[in-house]
């Protein structure tokens, strides 16, 4: 019998063993055990932990994994709070995730696009008030972020007409799709940019990159989507620049502080949709087909699937 | 130098002026004059008119015209008001129209899927309310009326993976897209959608078609999206069924009367979107190709477009 896989979340108990029960019919060669359920002997027996969002103190309990699978795919916090000496650590990546997170980008694209959030202060005030339709040739949706999530986003709007750029750090192809790259490509993504989408990690890099400076970069008027970690932007500035109408509108799914305090600026701001983290849900059947085949790869193997550059971050 | 073509609108001077304008280059070879700039000579010479919700007085002032190209895709007012000895008439039929039909029915068959107006009750509330994501495949989306529009509205949602179902009056092949027809199909269809999408024309048989019975017999918590025409549903029995919460929702681009009056209780009904008619707006420049094209087979051939079939109104 092989030894102990620690299942380590913050959930509640009741979502985690929902979570524990969908593992096992993905994994039932294996054992799979709550650590907050786990013996002390069987934590120094667990070889790998399956985790979402642990307490750190819990995995410096499990000194024998070999390596750490997170349930998600953001795991700058996981990087962070484990320190540089952990387990190497796997994150999710998921197709479905992808085409989940596409789907919002091209569903607020649309909501900005069609100028729903317009037509609501117009219901509001009990307004007819017709704006002019712009063709999505014309309106250019710029990608910050060219990972799996960022390249299936570009298809999807690209494939709905939309005018798309997307920039990542280092160059990248992406077939028909117009991509730039490092600082002047990133002045030009945000000069061109109507709708500016960011779906960065978060890193030492990223964090703080959309400042009062950068916002100022962006076209006069344009809208900003943020679906990736609300750090990247900084968020006193973002809201100087909605106040002043340079920018026209922000979507944010993501905070620096999650749930977002009720203290919040953003809740009662009318350019700001307030979104609860729903752009890119984890698909708990796929999540759990992906960690079992991962695990499996491993036992039968020995070979890890690939980790995260901890310096990176991502 | 052929007859003059008349221009009957009963847009303000300005805005037809422009149209005028995008004709006349569509159309060098043709005089196109402003049916309010015309001599009694000119009405009397006039072969031709094109329309925009015309003063049904200065159509009657054409008397020598062979027929009557309308401007907009829909027509029921136009032959309610013209009656049944009018000149023939021909609807514009254009593929941007279709295009930019499909692409708002997807944009608020996203609003609604993704949960749009759920979040922006909870951002009112300052309340942190992520909820369950489904699946586009397990969500059903029922299209009222196949035409140009419905057909090219279903493309689109079965491309985004959306369970689609189309009904129409008679039956009709589309593809790989299920269809149902007649009174059989029309009730398969409530019974199955949880966003119902209205695309039919306004006729004798659709007015006042989803009333209270109707109504009753859609999806509990079904929604309701009306791109079509406002008569199409009974106003009053659409509020009792979102007050009752027998559906959830209603997004509603069009009305009975337009502008909405001020005293509509549409404005201010925590579940209803109101749209100020924008959900296929005419591109003025294909359309004034499409006219130009009609205009010149029939000069060349004596060919005329397919006519409006005035008792179906359509």
């Amino acid at each position: 019998m092989p030894k102990p896989l620690a299942l380590v979340t913050r959930m509640d108990a009741a979502t985690e063993a929902v979570w524990k029960d969908t593992l096992a019919d993905a994994l039932p060669e294996e054992t799979i055990l709550s650590f907050r359920d786990m013996s002390a002997e069987q934590r120094l027996q667990a070889e790998l932990a399956i985790v979402a969002n642990p307490d750190p103190a819990h995995v410096a309990e499990l000194p024998n994994i070999n390596w750490i699978h997170s349930l998600w795919a953001g795991v700058e916090r996981l990087v962070a709070e484990l320190g540089p000496d952990a387990a190497p650590i796997v994150r999710l990546v998921d197709p479905e995730l992808a085409r989940v997170m596409a789907e919002a980008v091209l569903a607020w694209t649309y909501y900005l696009h069609r100028d729903m959030p317009a037509y609501r202060l117009s219901q509001k005030k009990a307004e007819w008030a017709p704006r002019d339709y712009r063709h999505p040739r014309d309106v250019t949706v710029g990608l910050l972020g060219l990972g799996e999530l960022g390249k299936a986003a570009a298809d999807r709007l690209k494939g709905a007409g939309f005018n798309t750029i997307g920039w990542s750090r280092s160059p990248k192809v992406l077939g028909d799709i117009e991509t730039v790259s490092g600082e002047g490509g990133f002045e030009h993504i945000l000069g061109a940019a109507d709708i500016l989408v960011c779906l960065m990690p978060l890193t030492a890099e990223t964090r703080g990159m959309l400042d009062a400076r950068r916002l100022s970069q962006m076209k006069p008027g344009a809208a900003i989507i943020n679906f990736a970690r609300g750090p990247i932007i900084v968020d006193t500035d973002l809201i100087a620049a909605l106040d002043a109408g340079r920018l026209s509108h922000a979507v944010l799914d993501v905070f620096a502080q999650e749930p977002l305090p009720a203290t919040s600026p953003f809740w009662a701001h009318p350019s700001v949709t307030v979104l609860p983290h729903i752009s890119g849900p984890t698909d708990r059947f796929t999540a759990a087909g992906i960690v079992a085949a991962n695990i499996r790869q491993w036992r039968q193997t020995g070979k890890m699937p690939k980790t995260v550059d901890i310096k990176a971050g991502y």
